[in-house]
C-alpha cells in the first residue's frame, strides 16, 4: 500500500490520524542523513519559507530554518513585531496575504490561540502552527514521537510519564491527545495536585478508552515506565515562593533516582533545573537527541507540504 | 533592435528613460515562474545582496530577500541601526565601503534623502535606492507599473486616479513622474484640500505637457478612470483629530462604490482602513497582486544590475 | 610536504603554529576569486554554520555570513540575547547543545573571556572565537596577517608600529602575540603612556627573544616602518575630557604627514576619526582592503574547520 498524506496545514496534532503520523515518521527517518548533513539535498530548491513569528521563540525558529536549508530551501521573516515593522497597524490578515504572495508556505507563531487556523483560511499556502498560545505546537508532538519511535522502537506499548506542569504544558497535552492513537499505551500523570492534567484531556482519554494514573510522586512510576517526559514547573503559577521551592525539588530528575533503571529522559527544553546535570553524561539523556530530531522531523514536514501544494 | 539597460544604479525614477523601464518590465515578465517557484534559477549563485537598513521596512526588506533567494542568490544586513552595531559612532560611508568588500549590490534604506546617492558615488557595486525619506522609492514605482502593464495591457492610454494623501506620499510623486514618460495617460488627483499634490509635482507635469484634474471627491472621478491607486491619509497630518476622522472617512473605498465599474484598485500597502475589506473578494482588488508583483521586478532590476556590473 | 592543518577549534591565536598560519593564508589567496564572486563554489552546499552572537557584533557577523554563503553553506543564529528567547534563563551549555543538534560548526562571541573554549570543550562540532571580552579575536588576527602578507609581500622582516590605545586593545595584544612567530619583525608600539602595551604582552615577547621599542610620539617612528596599524582611544578610559582631546590629537593620522613614506595603513575598524578622511583615496590606505580580506580568510577557515570534521 502507497502511503500518502492529504493535509495541506498542520494546525492541531488532532488533524492528524495514525497513519499521517507514522507517514511523516517515516520520511523523517530517511532524511536522516540529510538532516546531519552527511548527504546534501536540492528537494526544495528555489522554494522559500515565510517565517511569522508575531511572539519570540528562537529555538523554533531555528529548527525551522535549519530544516529548510537542509534541503536547499531558503526562508524569509520577522521575529518579534516589537522589533519589525510588519503588522504595525496593519490586520494580519494582510500580512499573511503579503507573505503568500512573496512565500511557498508558512509557519506561525502567535500568542493567541486560532491565528493558525485563521490564516490557514484565507491563503492558499500550506500553513505550520509553531505554537499558538495555549494552544497547539503539533510539530512538537511529531518530533516526540519521533523520537520515541527511534529511541524504543514502537509507540504502541510504550509506558510513559508525563512529569511536571501537567496544567498549562502545551507539549503534555498534545503528546497525550496523540497517543490516544496508538494501542497499549500506559500513561502515568506525576505532577503537583495544582498543577494536575486538566479535566478536557481526561476527557479525551476517557473518550478514547485509555487508561491513566494520576500521582504526584515520582518514585510512584519510574519502576514502571520507558520514559520520563519532564517539563518545566513555572515560579509565576505560585503565589507563594515557598510553595514553589518546596515542590520544585520534589520534580528534579538526578542521576542517582535513574540508575539501574531501563528508561530514557525526555524534555522539551529549554530546561532550567528539573533535570540535574549529572544525567546530561548518561545513558537515559535522550533530551538534546530530542531537541535535534526537530530537524529531520520539519524537514519531513515542510517537504511534505511544500511538495504536495505547488503554487 | 536588442534592448539594453545601461544605468548602474536605481537611485530616482527620473534617472530612468521609458526604454529603461521597458527593459525593467520585460525582464520582470520573463522572471515570473521564478518569482512563483514553478521554475528554479541559478541566474545569482554565489552573489550576495547588501541589505542596509537604517530605518526598518520589513516589507520592502523581505521583497528584496525573496528576489534574491529565487535567483539562487544570497543577503545579508541589518535592519535598523537601534538593534544593530554597524554605524555606532562609525560614518556611513565608512560602514557602505565594508559592504562593497563582502556584496555584490546595496539596497539603501534610510531616512534622510541623497543618502543613496551619496553611497553610489563612494561604492563600485550597483546601488539601489529603496526609500531614502520625503525623496525617492524608484522600485515601487517600476512595480506599480508592471502592475498596471500587466493588469490593462498597456500604460500609455490609461486613466488612473491617485487618491489620498497626495502631498507627503512619497509612492504618489513618483509615479506621476513616470508617467510623463507615457502618452496620452489621464491623470485625476483626488485628495483634500490640505493633502493636494505639491506645485514641484504639477510644475514636472506641466513641463512635460501632460493635462491633469484635481478634485476633492472620488465620486468626481470613478466613472472615467481605469485605475484606482489609493494611498493612507496619516493622522499625524491633522492637528484637529475630528477634522481627521471626517476627511478619512471621505476617501474610504468599498465594493458598493465600485460595482459595475471597468477598474482596478492598487495599493502600495500596508493598508489600515482606506480600502473596505469587502473589496478584498472582489475583481477588482488588484493590490495584493501589486505587492506580489514586487518580486519579479525586484528581481528584474538585481539581475540586470548585478550581471551587468560584475566585481 | 603536504600542509596540514589539525586544530579543530580556532580559540586563541596562540594555538597556531607558523605552519596553521601559513596553511590558512595559503587557502585564503586560492579562495580570493570566490571571495569575490568572480568563481562560483559549492565546497560548504549543504552545511550550517550557528552564529552565537551573546554580544552584538554586525560586522563579524556579517562577514561570518557571507564567507559561509560564498561557499555555498548557509546559516542560522542570533545576535545579543536582549532581542533573542535564546538563553533565556537557560545556560550556555544546553543553548549550545542545541546548536550543535542543527549545525556543522559554531562561532562564539560573547563578552566574557573563555566561553568560546567552555563550548568547545561540550561540543563534538569545531568552534570558532569570534571575540570573547578582553581575551582573544583569532580570525581577526589572522586576516591582519593575510593583509601584510598580500600587501607587503612577506611577514617576515616586517617593520610595524602598533599606535593608539594598547593597553585595552584586543586586537593589538593579539597581532603582537602571532608576530613573535615571525623572523626578524621590527616593533614599534606608539601610544600615550597611560594606554602603554600590558607587561603581559611585553613578557611574552621578551619570552620569545623579541625586541620591540615603545614611544609616544608617531614621528619617531614613521620613518622606520612598512605598516601603521592604527586603532581607536576610547573616551571611556579617561577620568577627564580635556585629556582625552588633548591625546586624541596626538594620535591621528593624515595624508600630509604619509606623503613619501613607503608605508601602509591598516586598521581594524570601526574607526572614528583617528584616521583622517584624506587618506582614504591614496595608496596608503589599506584598511578597506584589509576589511574586506575578512571574507577569504574566513572562508579558509570555515572551509577547512569544516571539511576537516564532518559530523
Amino acid at each position: 500500500m502507497i502511503k500518502i498524506f492529504e493535509l495541506k496545514n498542520i494546525i492541531s496534532i488532532k488533524d492528524l490520524n495514525k497513519s499521517d503520523i507514522d507517514y511523516i515518521i517515516d520520511e523523517a527517518s530517511k532524511l536522516e542523513d540529510i538532516a546531519k548533513s552527511r548527504e546534501i539535498s536540492e528537494e526544495l530548491k528555489g522554494k522559500i519559507l515565510g517565517l511569522m513569528f508575531f511572539e519570540p521563540s528562537t529555538r523554533t525558529k531555528m529548527s525551522f530554518e535549519t530544516s529548510m536549508k537542509r534541503l536547499s530551501g531558503e526562508c524569509i521573516g520577522f521575529e518579534n513585531t516589537g522589533s519589525s515593522s510588519v503588522s504595525k497597524g496593519e490586520s494580519i490578515a494582510d500580512t499573511a496575504k503579503m507573505f503568500e504572495g512573496y512565500c511557498d508556505a508558512l509557519v506561525i507563531r502567535h500568542e493567541m490561540e486560532g491565528v493558525s487556523k485563521f490564516i490557514s483560511d484565507i491563503v492558499d499556502v500550506p500553513v505550520i502552527n509553531a505554537g499558538d498560545g495555549a494552544g497547539q505546537h503539533p510539530t512538537q508532538t511529531l518530533l516526540d514521537l519521533y523520537t520515541i519511535k527511534k529511541e524504543i522502537g514502537h509507540i504502541d506499548n510504550i509506558k510513559i510519564a508525563l512529569i511536571g506542569d501537567l496544567k498549562y504544558g502545551r507539549t503534555v497535552h498534545s503528546l497525550a491527545n496523540a497517543l490516544t492513537l496508538y494501542d497499549n499505551v500506559e500513561l502515568y500523570f506525576v505532577s503537583p495536585d495544582k498543577l494536575k492534567m486538566p479535566q478536557e484531556i481526561l476527557h479525551d482519554l476517557d473518550k478514547a478508552g485509555m487508561s491513566y494514573t494520576e500521582t504526584s510522586n515520582i518514585s510512584d512510576v519510574i519502576d514502571k515506565v520507558n520514559v520520563l517526559y519532564v517539563t518545566r514547573i513555572q515560579k509565576e503559577r505560585f503565589a507563594d515562593i515557598d510553595d514553589y521551592l518546596e515542590i520544585k525539588g520534589a520534580y528534579i530528575i538526578n542521576k542517582k533516582m535513574l540508575e539501574g533503571k531501563d528508561l530514557i529522559v525526555m524534555h522539551p527544553l529549554p530546561r532550567i533545573d528539573e533535570i540535574d546535570g549529572d544525567v546530561d553524561d548518561t545513558k537515559y539523556n535522550k533530551y538534546f537527541t530530542q531537541a535535534a530530531n526537530a530537524v529531520p522531523v520539519r524537514m519531513a514536514i515542510l517537504k511534505t507540504l511544500i511538495k504536495n501544494n505547488p503554487k
